[in-house]
């Protein structure tokens, strides 16, 4: 049996004023990879047309660079507060319209699931995401700020969800 | 006193399954007249960025037609059903963008004040809108579907602005 692929995530937590995001990459079954981390972050006296340029080409230039294939995305259809919600949704409108076309594979999960494939449970902490994220990818210390945290958690969410049937035939190659 | 320049303005009504435009253009004291309406289907069938590249695309297609320089947009931040109005926010989002990206002006209006600028009250019927598009515009009927027609309706409204004191000096050309 062989190893799927190498892939490279693009994982994104999305925000109006900080956008958080984090490059993992996936290589058979070698320990997962933090290609980068970061945010984009919008001036607050702009308003929401130029911060969803910025976040569009902030997207599009870590696509440029990177060449990941899929982007791993926080769903947002709640509503602690309705505004931030729908304002939210047009920066995730500019995050997903900039994966379509670059022609990304999209994947969408809930908050408590990224939490849940990244810490074990659906009610983690933000300490002990940043905790695992660290862990996970074996960094010396946990990605700052934790808007970043949360973009490679997104990464993770995708990157450690099982591909493939669980049951794997003994590889000779490994054990000669 | 001289007559403001020429503005042609894009009024969009947003949709993720339908988006509604109108493009109108306001030359001095003349009637303002309809350049062209219509709308941006999506299919059912994509998912949602698939569409938000479909309506972005549409959108830099309609400005790159016709040069406007302003983009008149209904305000979304009410919330009948709260994942409706955060899908629309995405819509919305990639509307923006195509504007910003552009460098358009952008004036949003919430539904209300777009309905009382052209039939009068907040509180006009879909009927009573494409009516008043009619007339304003003198058209031989009503622009269709109802979505082409809001989106004429929100152009109208940023038209239909005065931008200048009402008082105005006897203009003696025409009174000679």
């Amino acid at each position: 049996m062989r190893d799927s692929p190498p892939v490279t995530v693009l994982g994104i937590d999305p925000g109006t004023a900080i956008t958080g995001y984090g490059i993992v990459r996936k290589e058979g079954r070698n320990p997962l990879t933090l290609i980068e981390c970061g945010v984009i972050r919008t001036r607050p006296r702009d308003d929401l047309a130029r911060r969803l340029v910025e976040i569009h080409e902030g997207v599009l230039e870590l696509i440029r660079r990177h060449k990941p294939t899929v982007l791993s995305i926080e769903d947002i259809f709640y509503a602690r507060n309705v505004r931030t919600t729908v304002v939210l949704g047009h920066a995730r409108g500019a995050i997903l319209l900039a994966a379509a076309q670059a022609r990304l594979e999209i994947h969408e999960y809930p908050p408590a699931e990224i939490k849940k494939a990244v810490a074990g449970t659906g009610a983690a902490t933000k300490l002990q995401i940043q905790f695992m994220v660290m862990r996970l990818l074996r960094l010396k210390s946990a990605p700052q700020p934790s808007d970043a945290a949360d973009g490679v958690a997104a990464a993770l969410a995708f990157a450690l969800m099982p591909d493939l049937p669980k049951i794997e035939p003994i590889r000779l190659r490994t054990v000669l």
